[in-house]
């Protein structure tokens, strides 16, 4: 049954050389999830203030298939607020602040009625408490988690009990060498499956995302790249990995929900789950906040994938 | 009828965290037609001095579809000398020391047997160079050069005049930028495209390579993008550029050889001589000099095309 992703709903402030958006809708949950309704339902579980006023509930209206029923609202606290810029290239970016907000305090609770979740996404938060909401998903079929050099510099015990325990990780390129001290992407994959997958836990693969330049894909069955999708129209790069994530996992529930699902995790549905997540990614990143997502109609995402399919043939 | 290249053959000495070549056989020139040997028969046009050993020419007899006609040596000047020395992470060199010897000199001649080559590769020199010995191949079907940041800098006016009359350019991702002032490598390629091409000269693609992640594709035919062959094993990234250029043209001119081609610049047969260009690189970087390319057979060669195919499947 549905997919189901717990992570960060916030306030975005972004600033970049073609403009700005100030508290804007975003989080990781939020891009996540509205780039996975594009392939099905998908349940989200989150926590935000008081602040987070009627605009920003306006904006998840405009994607029936996200169901807001785990975002969980406390009046007295402040929701998770960040504010980054971008460089003149957007391939890097600096945070201008940061106030965690609800994040300080315990995750929301998983409503009864998402305990059934088969799909889990884990988007990025101490790996503790993905840990955490991980059992609370006994009848989940693929489990799939993100972080960041925070946590592998700061949590690296429990990130290394969460990893054998989900089925798959995406994480950034310097991430992967960070936690693994190796320095080609590759062989920082293999070893993750190594000392995470087989006799040793539950991983299976490892997505390495390189922004604009793709991602490598480490299966214990094989190995995958895929190119980005070649933009110009770069004008917000905020939620890039989220989507990607989000068209991926969306993509792999979609064919569980169709019943043409053996193996959620196997090497062919992922690689295949991985251009979906691309595409989807590359709209995103067209324009500030949601907002190309929330005009996104399916053929135009259908589309850019048969073509995106033709650009990286061989 | 045959390929040719015209560009430097030189003595190395790379210095890489792996360890160290000295004294080895090098050049643009070189590495590229090492590569395109695996699909015929490539003449090379280059200038050596006196120092140019024995243990050299012995390098080029493993590669028997190599035509060193072309190769002048001048007894009295000394070989093009380069020595470098790769960072950690293998993605960025600093050059040790440059001798330009012989490349001082006016260019080789070109031997008149060479005069009705079909398909010219221009490796990396001075453009005015470049334009002269481009001049020399009337009979040419498709004209393909490489450039440097040095050359953008340096002699714009002749790099403008050389685009104007090839059919493709092959530049790195900083120096697309660079040349254009574009920070978008693919908006780069269409503004190179729109000066240089249709009614403005011959250019029909650029290709922007970006090493580790693959290249970009620009054709005023269409857009593609491949990743670069996951390689773990990376020893030398030295003439990664030029056997991905090897391959590239090797294949179009394999292709033409066997009557197999109707438009050698088609959008259709360079995208797949990308593929062929990026898996004979990724044999290239797995050891120093040319080493892994001199026990290449082409069974392995066709093996990791295969494999690469599968990789990229959308």
């Amino acid at each position: 049954m549905p997919l189901i992703v717990t992570g960060t709903v916030g306030i975005d402030s972004v600033y970049t050389p073609h403009g700005h958006a100030e508290k804007v809708l975003g989080g990781s949950c939020t891009y996540f999830a509205a780039a996975a309704s594009f392939y099905g339902p998908v349940r989200l579980v989150a926590a935000v203030g008081g602040d987070f006023d009627q605009q920003y509930r306006d904006v998840f209206k405009a994607f029936p298939n996200i169901d807001t029923a785990g975002l969980e609202v406390r009046p007295r606290s402040k929701t998770f607020a960040w504010g980054g810029k971008y460089h003149a290239n957007m391939n890097s970016r600096e945070t201008l602040y940061t106030e965690l907000g609800v994040l300080t305090e315990p995750p929301p609770a998983i409503p009864a009625a998402y305990k059934g979740s088969e799909f889990v996404f884990l988007a990025n938060t101490h790996p503790g408490v993905q840990l955490d909401l991980l059992g609370q998903f006994p009848q989940r079929r693929l489990a799939v988690a993100d972080t960041m050099d925070l946590w592998i510099n700061s949590a690296r015990a429990e990130l290394v009990a969460l990893l054998k325990k989900v089925d798959g990780v995406v994480l950034n390129y310097d991430e992967a060498e960070l936690f693994t001290r190796k320095n080609n992407p590759v062989t920082a994959a293999r070893h993750m499956l190594a000392d995470h997958g087989g006799t040793n836990g539950a991983l299976k693969f490892v997505v390495v995302k390189k922004g604009e330049h793709g991602c490598l894909f480490v299966h214990k069955d094989g190995v995958a790249a895929l190119p980005a999708y070649p933009a110009e129209q770069v004008v917000d790069p905020t939620g890039a990995g989220d989507t990607f994530a989000g068209g991926m996992m969306g993509y792999i529930a979609q064919q569980g929900a169709e019943g043409r699902l053996k193996n959620p995790a196997s090497f062919e549905i992922v690689q295949q789950a991985l251009a979906h997540g691309t595409v989807v990614a590359s709209f995103n990143i067209e324009s500030f906040t949601l907002s190309r997502l929330q005009t996104l109609k399916k053929g135009e995402l259908d589309a850019r994938l048969r073509e995106f399919s033709k650009m990286v043939r061989v």
